[in-house]
């Protein structure tokens, strides 16, 4: 028997490579998986590949789903602008049901390959206060997952892995550079121009500098200025 | 206020079109989402609009989803056959997930609507062994639905709808004759033709055709053959 299989959602961000680096570690066989939502920071799946890349994976697969058809979000619609001070509740950058999609599509690859384990970068510290980043979310769609598949129904259990859920921007920093991530290649910003340099201001951009600061590692990210 | 807005997954097929007839019946103002997933048999999509058309929607959406880029169903992999004799067990036809991802998907655009209905035509009597297909899994969805959003969070509890759940394809029939449903516009055949013709033989076409000799309704599908 073979290594054992994993999905990891990698969105080309640095939460989504330090979850990669932390798959590969445990020995899983690594299966990738990116998603082309129509997510106006289209650098951020270039630079999915880059990581996968770097850190090596079995495969690699990028869906394309038409969430921006259905707008709603800062992320997936031009006429709603991108924050750059701090906001109140949960922000217009939030992408409805983002998550769910993301670990349904997940869910559905894990039963093709017989993989039991999803990892995704699901944070509840810096979570902008989006819903779909909360453990008691992560743990009712891994209920759900057991009855929906059919590997559920012969008793072998989907587990949902969220490595990074009660760390800070700054921990999730020193985990990933212990595992020689290399968070240049990475691009977290919600309006990164064309060539993946960030515009230092939205809110994902301050979370990650602050995050590099605190961690006391030497911030890699290209700004626009 | 206007009407109560619900989101309805409409395949092309005779349940969905009956679900379809049943949501607007309640007087709901209804938003018809259907999937394009890579399904070989595309006049489904077809019979969608045909049935939409007919029935009326505020609104209908076709989401593109790559499920036929993971393979592992007849369903979407030309690989694999449609099977023409009963199978034991789930069948090859059954795609991995699916109505997970079909319901985050009517989740999505729940959200971005306000809407807090989403019906869809899952079946608990003939559901092919099916996972997804059953009460336990919906009751499931519904807990993490509530978790997964925005309007959840703010204490508007999102209702999936399973109005076909407990009944026979006999029953449904007449349920949909009854609401004026014209079943000749709808595609059920795993394998139709261009032209939405029916094989008469898959697993689809059997349970279709008994249910409209059990119900004494004439049967208007075109077959193949």
């Amino acid at each position: 028997m073979g290594n054992k299989k994993a999905i990891v959602l990698v969105s080309g961000g640095l939460d989504s490579a330090t979850v990669l680096a932390i798959a590969k570690a445990s020995g899983a066989e690594c299966y990738a998986l990116s998603f082309d939502y129509g997510q106006l920071h289209g650098s951020e799946l270039k630079a999915a590949k880059r990581v996968v890349k770097a850190i090596g994976v079995a495969s690699h697969q990028t869906l394309h789903i038409d969430l921006g058809k259905l707008g709603g979000s800062a992320l997936t619609d031009k006429k709603i602008a991108v924050p750059e001070t701090e906001t109140q509740g949960i922000p217009v950058t939030y992408v409805p049901a983002r998550n769910t999609v993301f670990l349904s599509l997940a869910l559905a690859w894990a039963e093709i390959l017989n993989a039991t384990d999803i990892y995704i970068g699901v944070n509840a510290v810096d979570f902008s206060g989006y819903p779909d980043c909360r453990p008691e979310f992560i743990e009712a769609f891994q209920k759900m997952a057991a009855l929906a598949t059919k590997a559920g129904t012969e008793g072998a259990e989907i587990s949902i892995h969220t490595p990074l859920i009660h760390l800070t921007k700054a921990e999730i920093i020193k985990k990933g550079k212990a595992l020689g991530v290399d968070y240049g290649m990475t691009v977290t910003c919600y309006q990164a121009d064309k060539k993946g340099r960030a515009c230092g201001k939205c809110e994902s951009c301050r979370l990650r500098k602050n995050g590099f600061q605190e961690a006391g590692v030497d911030d890699p990210t290209r700004y626009v200025c």
